[in-house]
């Protein structure tokens, strides 16, 4: 750690490049960048509203107890260690391109040199009634811990008056059949099936019921045909009721509309359904793409100017076809590996390059030994060897050596117990819970 | 497990026990008499207003990031998994003993024919000014959590501003210097000094105080005087400024007041100097010690009811020698064990014998290699090799084989790297964050 440059000794007048967001793009650009502050003179930070990253492919095994919230976030500070960068722990309020100058929460300012956006996307409504009020988010670990705390609280409830589960109760509803929907719904039907059969002897497992709502024609739009009908397959033979060519009209606290007139009593609504991006995108004032997200030049630039990057979710960058890229993990990774090398280019004064992003594939788990996973070579993986490779995949792409042994450890546990790791409803007052009352 | 007798073949007409509280008092007694269920026509019914059972002893590591909140605790039907046993979720109001009858909070009953009270105990502010608005407590999970939060967010702070450790922002107060003080103050300068130091480059460490302050003339009173010098001595070296004699008068948002006329700027005081009974020990409407703890006959029933034992911290036993037993984890645990025994007996009409408490002996830490151990043979350890038996015996006794295999990857971690298991900042709005909130 000796040979690091550190802070002190980066030169007060060197350019300084400013990340906002700690996500799988931001970190990956800060990463990069920090190691070129050790080569060339160059002031990095990072600004992030969390102390930590959040691994969200994985938040919906914390909200359903199958890991801790802490096995998915890595403080940054840790994460970031060696490396000259400066982490700044604030909420941006504000961009002000031409003046080179970031506004944050509180009233503190921030000048740069370059700024690098990595600001993410948030859940979108869509402006559908009831969603913001009633529906859970997915999106971050205090979602996470809220909505886990709520099932929690509904098993323990339907333990204790098993005769709630007529009033909708024991219906739980998740909205939106992507990566996200899909694994949450499969996650949620093993853990009914799995533990809290086992535990809640009271409970009729059989009066639970867990629907997964689709606008699409099907589960995994995105996926191949093959991939979707097992996925759909998959989640059926877990008592996953899938409702396809539905979209959701309102959410109340109580009920769920559905675009074809039915509706269902529930107090479980999960919206997965949607994102938008982080509303920073308009504070650049420049043009946004239909879906919103920064419209960017090839090389991850806005057009016009040389010093704003925008990478991640956030940014509208489009592929060969003028398609725009999917907001996933390994498209902000790989952007942000890239404007990391951009900046160094610019404060080299060599031209930038245009980014191409690198698919490997993607892959989504239903449950114990089911998974879809399409590789990028062509070939399709389903079943226990699909599953096999989410499992190592997730293991290996987890940020933190720590997080990788707790979670492996919570795993196997979960595999050979039939337990959960996370069972815990940290929320202080539970007996006087109001059940309409989300905390959103 | 299917020799176990199952809940739905216990016979509704068998005597029904109910425990109230699973901490170690009544997490011992549900153990056993779960067994017993298993041998004899019993009903056992564990009533907690949490899921899980919290292992107190190691909170204050929860507290300072050094262990994830669900590290302590485990979930109760987990814990009890394979025995007969009704775990309820809920909240207790009242007791009834003439009616046998218990109030839920919400309006639900149960009926009991013996009860088994373990309800613990709870913060005492002994009603001192400002303590229960403006002090963090540090008795449950989610107090941990706060003041986890709360000490990130001002180490936050105090990066972004290091002018602000003049305003008391950087001066952390412990009130009570009994084993939970002693240890709070001693991980809390040890954060500083290896984590905080070293990740929080602008932050000043020599600015940051961390004082203990304990109204006894020394600290860790029940101690023998060469443990209470060489925890003192060692608290000193770790920098932690110990005020004994001193008692607090008052706590505000930004300032706590001494005895001796003394002030301190403050943003943070811990409240560890002293506990109070469960409140349910009124609910009895039997005599109460001067503590307010519930006097039990020395079989642990209460006096004149053959149906009623009161076990743990809200249970005023004594020893031989008329002393009231301390209010620690060893004292419930073996009266949990008692009293199931017990309650065995009355049901087969046997004569109930009295408890007699097995001491150990006491142990606290200080810090890395440095705890002092009083082990009931006489022996006195301290230094590398009372800490590595303060570190076997929590390990040993932590409930649960996940959380035993999870804190020593905890703790192994945290050795090897100077860094702390569980640095994420969870409550959701941060920036927008009023200093002078704590969330009580």
């Amino acid at each position: 750690m000796q040979m690091n440059r550190q802070r002190d000794e980066v030169a007060e007048d060197a350019p300084h490049v400013v990340i906002i967001g700690g996500g799988f793009a931001g970190l990956a650009a800060a990463r990069r960048l920090g190691d070129a502050a050790q080569r060339m003179p160059l002031r990095v930070t990072l600004v992030d509203r969390n102390n930590y990253h959040t691994f969200q492919p994985l938040i919906y095994q914390a909200a359903t107890a199958s890991l801790e919230p802490h096995n998915i976030g890595q403080n940054l500070r840790s994460e970031l260690r060696g490396r000259p960068i400066d982490v700044l722990y604030g909420e941006v309020e504000d961009i002000d391109a031409e003046a080179k100058r970031i506004d944050l929460v509180g009233g503190d300012h921030l000048s740069f040199d370059i700024l690098v956006l990595a600001a993410g996307a948030e859940t979108a409504s869509y402006g559908i009634e009831g969603v913001e009020e009633h529906a859970f988010n997915l999106k971050w670990l205090p979602d996470a811990t809220r909505l886990r705390d709520h099932l929690l609280q509904t098993f323990e409830r339907l333990e204790a008056d098993p005769a709630l589960a007529s009033s909708g109760e024991a219906t739980f509803v998740v909205a939106g059949a992507g990566p996200t929907g899909v694994e949450l719904s499969g996650a949620l039907a093993e853990l009914i099936d799995r533990v809290i059969r086992r535990d809640h002897p009271r409970l009729d497992p059989d009066a639970t019921r867990v629907v997964l709502v689709e606008m699409d024609d099907d589960v995994l739009p995105p996926y191949q045909a093959a991939s979707r009908q097992y996925a759909h397959q998959s989640l059926e033979a877990r008592g996953v009721e899938v409702r396809t060519g539905t979209a959701i009209d309102q959410v109340s606290a109580d009920e769920v509309r559905f675009s074809d007139g039915e509706s269902l009593s529930t107090r479980t609504v999960v919206w997965t359904a949607g994102v938008r991006p982080n509303p920073l995108a308009e504070a650049l004032g420049v043009e946004l793409t239909d879906a919103g997200r920064v419209a960017v030049e090839p090389d991850l630039r806005l057009a016009d100017r040389d010093d704003v990057f925008v990478i991640g979710d956030v940014a509208g960058a489009r592929d060969e076809d003028g398609e725009e890229l999917p907001q996933l993990a390994p498209v902000a990774i790989q952007q942000g590996r890239h404007a990391a090398l951009q900046v160094v280019r610019t404060l080299r004064s060599k031209p930038t390059t245009p980014f191409h992003f690198q698919s490997k594939g993607q892959m989504a788990t239903i449950g114990r030994r089911s998974a879809v996973a399409e590789l990028a070579s062509g070939t399709r993986l389903e079943g226990t060897i699909g599953w096999l490779a989410w499992l190592a995949l997730h293991l290996l792409t987890l940020v933190g050596f720590r997080n990788r042994v707790s979670v492996l450890l919570n795993w196997t546990y979960n595999w050979f117990t039939a337990d959960r790791a996370a069972r815990l409803i940290l929320r202080p007052s539970r007996a006087t819970e109001d059940p309409t009352d989300r905390g959103n």
